[in-house]
């Protein structure tokens, strides 16, 4: 940030007065510019026993396998935006959303948070960000074709928790998303 | 948003090729402008059968009671922002944070997440945004003198879920903080 986008001036940083933080201020308007962390929503979806992977056509990590998702937008729920994402990017229906894994990323400011969902039908395809779209058994996952971490350790918790059919809500920081020896 | 914080021209709103959503775009320098939720976070404090809460010392709702909160920063975990809040508004070091209610809150673009936590000791006192800092049983809390219903609700949630030694975590919408006929 090198300009106020209220009134155009040059802003400076330091540390507003009661505040602890350096921050991005205008000396001309005095308006304070915060900056926060991003929330990422996404989906599992389900379809009995696979489960539906995109194939990114887009930077960072084109032609990798991800579970659907994307920024939040103003004016959706968690839930809402989560849902989108699986429309944008696998054309996809889900319904019964349940909250599952929490991911802190405070490295690159970022919240991930993936619903488990079930589609609704088979009439899904690649939406404009996604190469491919497809459904897969366990032993098809592509593990080491995974765009990120989120979507890996949320697939490793599902397919664990299926096994127990109780499937815990996680929030999990970076130590559960690097990989095992 | 009216001038493009990295070259200083005005900016327009349009939908960006490839998007479906008005962004503010600076036709300058081609930046386009994302604005997206934001995250507060905070803690029930516990402590044996008491929850500490804080009357605010700030608009909004000066001198209501709540659960210490605020923005989540850059750089943070949910739980190290909800732990570090509690230490600024309460002067109360907390352990054990266990994730608990998360409240989409679409109109005013915030998600809401608060952690249940143990009070480390009886050591608190009022934070410079707080007037008063207390501990109250279930029959001493003040119901309608509440800030936010967001920490009502956790409070609600809280004493239910005690009785029955199961805190599920809920992630709920607006029609959860609606007070009841």
């Amino acid at each position: 940030m090198k300009f106020c986008s209220q009134c155009g001036s040059p802003v400076e940083q330091r540390i507003p007065e009661g505040d602890n933080r350096q921050r991005f201020v205008c000396p001309q308007c005095t308006t304070i510019h915060y900056q926060n962390p991003r929330v990422i929503a996404g989906c599992l979806p389900v379809w009995g026993e696979q489960v539906l992977l995109c194939r990114r056509a887009i930077e960072p990590r084109r032609g990798y396998w991800t579970l659907p998702a994307g920024f939040m937008e103003n004016g959706e729920t968690l839930a809402e935006a989560a849902a989108r994402e699986t429309d944008e990017e696998a054309c996809a229906r889900v319904r019964d959303l349940a909250l599952y894994t929490l991911f802190d990323l405070p490295h690159i400011s970022q919240l991930y948070v993936f619903f488990r969902a079930e589609l609704v039908d088979l009439d899904f395809a690649a939406g404009e960000e996604s190469l491919e779209v497809k459904l897969f058994h366990e032993h098809e996952i592509p593990w080491n074709e995974l765009a990120f971490p989120t979507a890996g350790r949320t697939l490793q918790c599902y397919f664990a928790d299926r096994r127990e059919q109780l499937y815990p809500i996680r929030n999990e920081g970076l130590a559960a998303l690097r990989p095992r020896g």
